[in-house]
């Protein structure tokens, strides 16, 4: 148990799975996202040289992966087993989607282990799997096609669990806004500009200013690129090679 | 353009994509999240039987997909485009973490199309790729681990932008929830049977009803498992068989 990072409270718990490719691949999406405690529960062929295939570097989650020949004694100290499925059940457990379903395990697993279920490729969980589970989740998927990979699945509980730790990108490069007095002193350039040039007659300004305003707000414009502009009204007011007759 | 579904606004576009495996893992990552333009831009190898093996049911995906030799081919048309990459870039393009820059791609797929552009398996996109975009977005993953698949990645982007969507999961077989009262009237008979078998000293009631409480309340219960509860009480005080001796 870690106290600090849930995603090292959870492990991932694959029944039966029938394809070593999707194991490697599997592990490979976690690892993406954080997490490393891999349970294989009768896995058709494992160890085996076709699990790394798709592995990348994840090899450290696969060579800990524990292998188990029961669902029970892969939960073993878990205080919160979701069943991950593509379907409902008439098993009396909850139903959740994903995004709900891993924020509350996250919210379990800042204390307690938690495991995520996830069933073979053909068939999915048993409703005895399911029932051993104290939540059901699933993936919204589009009404007439319902079948997301075995791995695919994995990555996208482990990418919302990531999510609901509060993953964050890492930080920019610290680019440097603009201050207030930069971006007007830049505004009354332009305009002194356009009214010089006659594109902006300051009899009848109608609306451009405003519009122009409204664009470079959205920009969000940095020190460097005022620079940039300012040099540009500059140069073209006063070419600093005279263009040729 | 369908201005009722965003998602079939919405075209994936795959640069130089190396291993077709991926290519058909992607158009099945799309396919189930809702999206099913898919625009490749100098594959290595497709057509290729190999793209059908990780494809599952997504062969109209790929069938109508459309080959392109330049990037500016493949956004033809498009109002936006959103660079997908795992790292930052020198790039001016504005970055944001996949679920805000997956609302920002379905607000504009309302009304004109939008691409997400991914890289390649090794060296992703290039600078000048990147520069074409409006949008540079990213998957936060684990810090010392960065290397999503790319169908995988693709699943992530598509489920997000159905999520942005307001994907929701089929409704629940309607479970009649119990009212307020037969809530009630179960405490009452739970209470009454306590008292009679001396589990519950009425003169020292401490906490026990307000604990079965919370612990019912955190269950919901159905109409259905009212019935079964009251009846085991009942059953406890009045067996239907006696007990042997």
């Amino acid at each position: 148990m870690n106290p600090t990072n849930p995603l090292k409270n959870i492990r991932i718990v694959l029944c039966g799975t029938a394809h070593p490719g999707n194991i490697g691949a599997a592990a490979r999406a976690m690892r993406t996202m954080g997490i490393t405690e891999l349970v294989l529960v009768n896995p058709q062929r494992f160890p085996d040289p076709q699990v790394l295939w798709l592995a990348a570097g994840a090899t450290d989650v696969l060579e800990a992966a524990r292998v188990c020949t029961n669902l029970g004694e892969a939960l073993s100290g878990v205080a919160l087993a979701v069943a991950c499925s593509a379907r409902r059940r008439d098993v009396a457990v909850p139903m959740l989607d994903a995004r709900a379903a891993t924020a509350q395990a996250v919210v379990v697993a800042q204390k307690r282990p938690v495991a995520l279920v996830f069933g073979n490729e053909t068939s999915g969980l048993s409703n005895d799997e399911v029932g051993a589970c104290g939540l059901l989740a699933s993936i919204p998927v589009a009404g007439d096609f319902s079948s997301l990979n075995l791995a695919a699945a994995v990555q996208v509980f482990c990418y919302e669990l990531h999510m609901a730790c509060g993953a964050v990108l890492p930080p920019e490069k610290a680019q440097a806004l603009a201050t207030h007095e930069e971006v007007e002193a830049f505004y009354a350039h332009l305009e002194r500009t356009m009214v010089e040039t006659g594109f902006l007659n300051p009899a009848h300004p109608r609306k451009l200013m405003y519009r122009l305003r409204r664009m470079f707000a959205r920009t969000r414009l940095q020190v460097e690129e005022v620079n940039i502009l300012r040099g540009i009204l500059s140069s073209l007011v006063t070419p600093k090679r005279r263009r040729k007759d």
